[in-house]
């Protein structure tokens, strides 16, 4: 198959999977979806080269310990139940942040173009977050996204920067069971010649 | 080689390549432009399947006019410079949007989740822009990003519905020339357990 169709495939094929195992799927090591995220986050581009996006990938006791003070955080009922199963069935998770230290010095370096960098944080990190997505669950994983930003950052490590802002969760393990089918709208791409 | 490594090999590929000749490499068709970018923006995740994603393809002299307009509107002449070279040297552009009808409908049915529905158009929006650019270089295209978003707006065919809003434009032809090699920060991806 040619590359391109490989790509499009990965897309295709990227679903959201809730029901998680806590381990990996067998043959793959944590640093394989090291490999993932630093090469996803290295290379997505960035508004002039500012190259703002940060990841860190939680496992075993750290994203035992982040989840459960999310979960703290939490005081409806049905609000901790996702929470819960991400702290108890995920194998790990990927936080991923932009710096904000960066994207503001650029701000000052470009005044004219200081609403657009703040969109080109969002733009970038939302490729790294959905490229990953997509390329974990091409080595077997499950996955899918939340956004406890606040709660995040308030639980994580105190060794992770002021200045890295919490974009998203993206939550992942050996999937129980494959995602329902999809609906989706009719929205064609046209060509204007 | 795993479809892991060729999906990160796509992503890692991806560069800006501004020299361009107004012709496809051999043996692509604008229908395979076509296909990538309708496969990415109906698979692109979007908050809760809202499925705001839009995009057109420009060429020939729907490409030529619009960017004719864009730099019309443009007063200086350095400022002129990239606008002439997408109007005379691009094959095409893909222009991107987020509807913002849709994006308004799930604020209103969802108004605790209000600002992020907007965070989240530029999320995926950037993940279907980059996601569009690395695969199209797949392809042997050269593409590079712009965001003349207003003067493109102002410039589109009557019947591009209001609500569209724009994010950016991929231009794309053969390449002349590859870029030149990318400067790099230090910036682990770190394990914590």
């Amino acid at each position: 198959m040619s590359s391109t169709q490989t790509f499009l495939d990965a897309i295709a094929n990227r679903r959201t999977i809730y029901d998680l195992k806590q381990e990996l799927p067998a043959g793959v090591k944590i640093e394989d979806v090291q490999h993932v995220i630093q090469t996803i986050v290295k290379n997505t581009p960035t508004a002039l080269n500012s190259q703002e996006n940060r990841a860190i990938i939680l496992t075993g006791e750290a994203h035992r310990q982040v989840w459960d003070r999310v979960l703290k955080s939490i005081t409806s009922k049905d609000g901790r139940k996702r929470p819960t199963s991400v702290r108890d069935e995920a194998y790990g998770s990927v936080i991923f942040f932009t710096d904000n230290e960066t994207t503001n010095e650029f701000r000052k370096k470009f005044p004219g173009f200081s609403n657009a960098f703040n969109d080109a944080a969002y733009y970038t990190s939302g490729a790294v977050q959905i490229e990953s997505w997509a390329a974990l669950e091409t080595l077997g994983l499950g996955c899918h996204l939340q956004h406890y930003n606040e709660a995040v950052k308030a639980a994580l490590p105190l060794d992770i920067p002021i200045s890295w802002r919490v974009h998203s969760q993206l939550c992942f393990g050996a999937p129980v069971k494959g995602a329902p089918a999809k609906d989706f709208i009719d929205n064609p791409v046209r060509i204007l010649n």
